[in-house]
């Protein structure tokens, strides 16, 4: 990959296609046109290709994700484009007891019920049953034609949380698992789009499990690996640095442009998170609807934590490294300790309301509080990592939060048939307008596929 | 006023402050500050001042608001900036019975009851009874604070109203209610932000009268003349077209730049509305929980239209030209005739949902519309207007919807105390960010008036 500042006049020969951001659906979107015969440019605003996936790299050479990571089964496009590309997966760490702490107790656990008290798990069961049924029911292309989809799109997941779940614990767990799923906290989220959401990933259950669900498996070398190498193989045609600011459209086509220069294209794909669509002056300037249906998407909010140890120290007390809480701050970890043990890695997420205090504080204030949390799960062992990193993606300014954008109520009804539409030459891609996988790094790849279909049928 | 283009290279002479936006609030703002001493650049990305306020001729020569245009009792600090720049007010017009579409059925009425069936009128003013109250309980300077406040932040209007009305009807009308104060649908609203913006009026009661409310009184000549003399007074301070795109700190200012040019500052107002900030290039980038702010308040849908006829035709059959239905797009209209009633105008608005389905139809469509929601409130005299206009605040690119932007679920608990905090030189105004009258004109001008005595103190 040869990636360079781009600064090209006004061209006198037309680009096909011009790509904004050169995340994994960007770029997906850039190689299935040009395998279509097309001529293409991806424009990225950041330093790094990846968008919402990063590697880091800790000083003993072991290759952690601090954005996307997992892979699992029914993600059938991501897999097939990184076996294409000739990487590898490997499961994640599953073995061992898991851990909740419920009411200040920490509580070891190895079914599928959580650890948690009857009365708790029978609420939840129940819930978890209706929610699956209300999911099941809604038609992924357009989840505004689900039975009574405007009753619930109409209310928050808390609000709906608080009429269904009986118990206390019950809806504190919930609430978990709804910011462990979506970095938003339930009083933001529409309950249609959650439920949107639990189909589009098959089912709650599948979004929650480790082994055989959405963290099932880790990429080799790193989930920025699919994009790199996609990268290297588009070589010129990527352009770092290089924001697009404006976007003019013209009978005859679009001049995309920014402080770089600005060229001319026949086609352009806008697959950027949502909240930063705005940072572009389009002209026309875009329709009032679409305008605010990207008002109504605003991103979650996660502080993605990683410790490294000598050893997963944790494994040799019978323990996963999976832990929950209610009430710490860490509400989730996992061990993500690299394929061959060579050492010990736990990751943490600091999410919602929990992440948007942490951002609050001081970098060693953040450190002490998620090292603590991890001494409280797995005891004084855990006090002392070799090596800590974390990654705030609300703090990144061309992409501004995580996992992804959620439908805010409302939203759905409102505006949810102009996610895919698209705006004259202006073609969307992104996770977030993907009807399966919504959200993953699955959707990414699938949003890719299909942009570029839609374009390549009309060029 | 003579406003140009303003091109100047970075100087080595600060200004003091640059503001960006001249609405209600940036021209306030510049104002107090000149007044205090200080050098003012008025930065403003239209060709025009007002914000959201702007007015229409008539080819008669008949002046209509198209944006805000009503001042009531305690709108003190608009009243007095009027005052000292020579606009007086006078009634808007409030004789004759109003109507009210129940069930496909028109019916008159001249009380406070809206026509209502009791049932109706009971549930309806139980429910209000315990908003007021609820309200009243809310601290304008911290909502958060409100009892109960996170449960009433995570849930939404829509979801609240279903709990609490018991009518069919009555829920049907308090959207009306909703719609017609926020211009967007009790879905897309915390419960806590409704209690806030009505208790930051007085009371609902007062955000939806006319007579002694809300809408009590217009401004001569329209309302966009006080921003016309504000700007007039500030003269070559005042630079048109100039949309600022860039904001970068140092520790020794703020530079402002965009296409036409740049410029240094000591300390910058944004005065815009919060759905177009993010078209601003921080340096460095803003804060996550500030960026997910602005992600968090979006616009509300309205298209305000008005048609003008020779001669106020319903007030010869005893109408005040107040209408409201709870089915019709054209959900309320007023008698926006000038005092003189040297001829009738008709204003509708257009909110929430049906402004949206508006916005995507042929302007013949939308006008007929309109127009035949006009007869069948008043009869076929309304059928054929002698001018019409409509303006549509959502497609403003620089403004992006109306009347204000309303908090989310969540927002306030998770954002709401960075609402008025500078971001380093950067101070923050517009009528979302008052405690008082937020959202309304006055509002705009406290939030100039409070900005001006932050930096005023600091300088």
């Amino acid at each position: 990959m040869s990636p360079r500042r781009y600064v090209r006049p006004v061209s006198a020969d037309l680009t096909d296609v011009a790509i904004v951001g050169a995340g994994l659906a960007g770029l997906t979107a850039a190689r299935e046109l040009r395998r279509a015969g097309l001529e293409v440019v991806v424009l990225e605003a950041q330093d790094r290709v990846g968008g919402r996936t990063l590697n880091h790299t800790f000083d003993d050479g072991t290759v952690v994700e601090v954005g996307g990571q997992w892979v699992g089964p029914t993600q059938d496009r991501l897999i097939a484009l990184a076996d294409e590309l000739g990487i590898g997966t490997y499961p994640s760490w599953d073995e061992g007891e898991h851990l909740i702490e419920l009411s200040g107790v920490l509580r070891r656990y190895d079914d599928e019920y959580f650890g948690l008290p009857l009365p708790t798990m029978i609420d939840v069961g129940v819930a978890q049953a209706r929610i699956e049924r209300l999911a099941g029911r809604v038609p992924l292309d357009t989840p505004w034609d689900a039975p009574a989809a405007r009753r619930l799109d109409s209310e928050t997941v808390a609000s709906w949380t608080r009429r269904n779940l009986r118990t206390r614990l019950g809806r504190d767990f919930l609430r978990v698992v709804v910011e462990a799923v979506f970095s938003a906290e339930p009083e933001d989220i529409s309950m249609l789009h959650f439920l949107f959401y639990i189909r589009s990933g098959g089912s709650l259950d599948n979004l929650t499990r480790t082994s055989c669900g959405a963290q099932d498996s880790r990429l080799r070398g790193g989930s920025q690996e699919v994009s790199l190498r996609m990268a290297a193989e588009l070589g010129d045609a990527v352009h770092l640095g290089s924001p697009v600011l404006s976007l003019a459209q013209s009978a005859e086509g679009v001049t995309v442009g920014g402080y770089w220069g600005q060229l001319d294209a026949a086609r352009v794909v806008v697959a950027i998170p949502p909240a930063v669509i705005p940072r572009i002056s389009f002209a026309p300037a875009l329709s009032g609807r679409r305008a605010q249906l990207h008002a109504k998407m605003p991103p979650g909010y996660v502080i993605k934590c990683m410790a490294r140890y000598q050893h997963p120290f944790w494994r040799d007390r019978g323990l996963s490294g999976q832990a929950a809480s209610p009430e710490r701050p860490l509400a989730i970890t996992f061990d993500n300790s690299p394929a061959d043990g060579s050492c010990g890695v736990m990751l943490g997420f600091l999410e919602g309301g929990h992440a948007r205090r942490a951002s609050a504080m001081s970098e060693v204030a953040r450190r002490e509080l998620v090292v603590s949390d991890l001494e409280a799960y797995f005891g004084p062992e855990a006090r002392e990592p070799l090596e800590y990193v974390e990654q705030d993606w609300a703090a990144e300014e061309w992409i501004r939060g995580g996992y992804g954008a959620h439908l805010a109520p409302g939203t759905w009804i409102g505006y949810g048939s102009l996610l895919r539409e698209p705006e004259g030459l202006i073609h969307w891609a992104g996770s977030e307008t993907s009807p399966v996988w919504n959200g993953y790094m699955d959707g990414a790849v699938r949003s890719g596929e299909r942009v570029a279909a839609e374009i390549a049928d009309r060029l």
